[in-house]
């Protein structure tokens, strides 16, 4: 944090990473609030709130979902973070590609929300779920590149963090990649809402895993208090 | 802060606390700084600016009580995160839970205060009371869980902390949820105006006690420099 | 920063401090980034983007005024965190007073220049400048307070900083407090354009203080490197 | 980051360069996710989600520019962040209008982007291109006053950032005052879409040096874990 702590003219370092943090922390924070935005006063005639407010049910459904893909995304990028040492130019610009991923996040679910409750025919719904599933594709990629890089560059992974360690890490995108396209191509030839489904049962599969990646470790494990 | 002090391979500890502070605290200024969106300049003919700036009072009075509410929401997150040594994967999912209640807040404020000034009739305004009491219930919910976590996990307990301190925590979130409940019963049942006041006393209480915690406590206690 | 630095029984210390600090950053950020919001891409004709965009020239103006401003009030916030060695429960109050008054500043801002260019007549010109002067008057208070609490409770001030050092800080927002009320009264009994020279003068006033009271302490005078 | 780091009476130092650090990464996060809030759900007729979705493109397209352009800047804030030891009144002040330049980028965005694709005739494009050539150089004029003041205060220097190495720094905004300056008179007098390309190049270019100047040092070099 300290400037002593800084190798400025020896590359980037911890205090890189520090910045890296702050800077991610401040989008996930700025994402998972703005989201809000959506949440307006409906207008309604006297006596009308209590209609007027089960009306917009699906918005507010789709604002729940968003946070808690917001909050894992954050939980994910927070494992992340807990295997670097320190950051090069070269994890700078992926970590931006995996925030360009966070950041775009609510355009998409917003377009599926629409598609499925006012505007859109069958037609649509298949565009919007083909979108969606696009979208989690590009979000998927940066994962890719980022545990490769771990992968091949010993020096900038945390003490303790391993070769095996991040081969297994690199299981989830390529799960998501291929399980998100899946639920695309579900969407389109079969069904939106099967693809709408197997896309939800994503979602909850990188919580779990955020979850239990961690689980199988030994517990802090220090003396009560 | 630094890499070292993290221990990748054996769970979440200090620096992970960190980004959790972190992040909370950018939703938290996010949350209060959005509030002001909502202050517009009225539109007015020419010599109408000051009745035109006082007909939005009530406007203005929202904006005053959802600033003190997430300043109070914030200053009771303080005090919880001092009774913590460490993270783990629960606290963190709780602490979004914990962090849903506070971004939603702007929402049933604007609703109550729209029901109260210009749409809504003597049902609207019970609906928006009941509205209210509900998203506060929610609000206590993920409080309770984390208190009773901490009295089940004396690991994650910073020092000094004990069972019996938690257990005294318990309390706020639990007399939250009972009169936040007997504020909506009362505002549906009795007056929607009895209900809204009731709802006021319990900001006002949890700002008390977030205070009046930490006053039975000794002072700093340093010299005078 | 970490929780060993902690003291969570006997009441906010340093990491409080840490904390007060980034949240306070974080709606500094905020409340500066917002402002872009205002700046809009004018609606114009085929041909006429140079004159629509020179029509909004007084929205331009306020936004330089409104970040210059917010800017002035974040290197102020600076040296009065400085002052601290720690934080209380009554500082943390004090403190979200004060970011109130950062939060409304585009408010005030917005109303004034709506009055100065399009809507208003000269008795709008003269509430805007009064609304203004009652605002500048309103977040003047809290830092009165602030001063006078540290005068009271040496054990809060950092190391290094007496009573005479906070009392001379004190005059900054007395000073603020009587001109921006005489801004205000010009304003309304004299001319408008007299109260608003008067409010710019006001901000370049806590310019060039929060930069001259650093100005006359020691360089940091480490050697060449 | 701790009190007992700052040197309250002999100016500002460590603590207060975290405090810039913290500062400035809010404002870079939230300008690069309120981008987002220009992409919006079209609106459309029952099965005319795709093509209202492809009409849109170029909005995408500015989101997309935008986005890499303030993580361009980010990179560049941090690498010159790197090269001090603390801050000062003046550094504050620079910094300050660095990120002046920084919060206004979306707007020549969208000015561009709006007379590229509906509302402009040539005229209206040269324009755009001249807008955004003008405020290129606005953004480059606080880098040249940073590198001149670094060079001429050695003692606001990281241990180990030499004249030499400072002066090399300057390169790039005189680079980018002169290239911009000449993307702008490209677009005014040859076609605004040369103008606009020698636009992207100039991002381009600040992109490969704010990574090149660090490929040139030495990778941080610890052993194999």
């Amino acid at each position: 944090m300290a400037a002593t702590e800084q190798d400025p003219t020896g590359g980037p370092g911890l205090a890189e990473l520090d910045r890296m943090k702050a800077f991610s922390d401040g989008v996930f924070a700025i994402v998972i609030t703005l989201l809000v935005l959506e949440l307006r006063v409906p207008s309604y005639e006297p006596g009308g709130l209590l209609p007027a407010l089960l009306h917009e049910g699906s918005a507010y459904l789709a604002f729940v979902v968003s946070f808690v893909y917001v909050g894992v995304l954050w939980l994910n990028h927070h494992a992340l973070l807990r295997l670097l040492r320190g950051t090069t130019p070269a994890l700078n610009w992926i970590n931006l590609a995996i925030l360009f991923g966070v950041v775009i996040i609510p355009f998409p679910t917003a377009v599926l929300a629409a598609a499925f409750t006012e505007h859109g025919d069958r037609y649509d719904r298949q565009v919007a779920v083909g979108l969606y599933a696009l979208s989690a594709a590009l979000m998927s990629l940066p994962w890719l590149v980022v545990f490769g890089y771990l992968r091949r560059r010993p020096e900038v992974r945390a003490v303790g963090i391993d070769h095996a360690y991040v081969r297994a890490q690199t299981r989830r995108p390529v799960t998501g990649l291929i399980l998100y396209g899946l639920a695309g191509l579900l969407g389109w030839l079969v069904d939106p809402v099967v693809g709408l489904i197997a896309i939800m049962v994503m979602i909850a599969y990188h919580a779990v895993t955020s979850e239990g990646i961690r689980r199988r470790r030994r517990p802090p494990a220090r003396g009560p208090s």
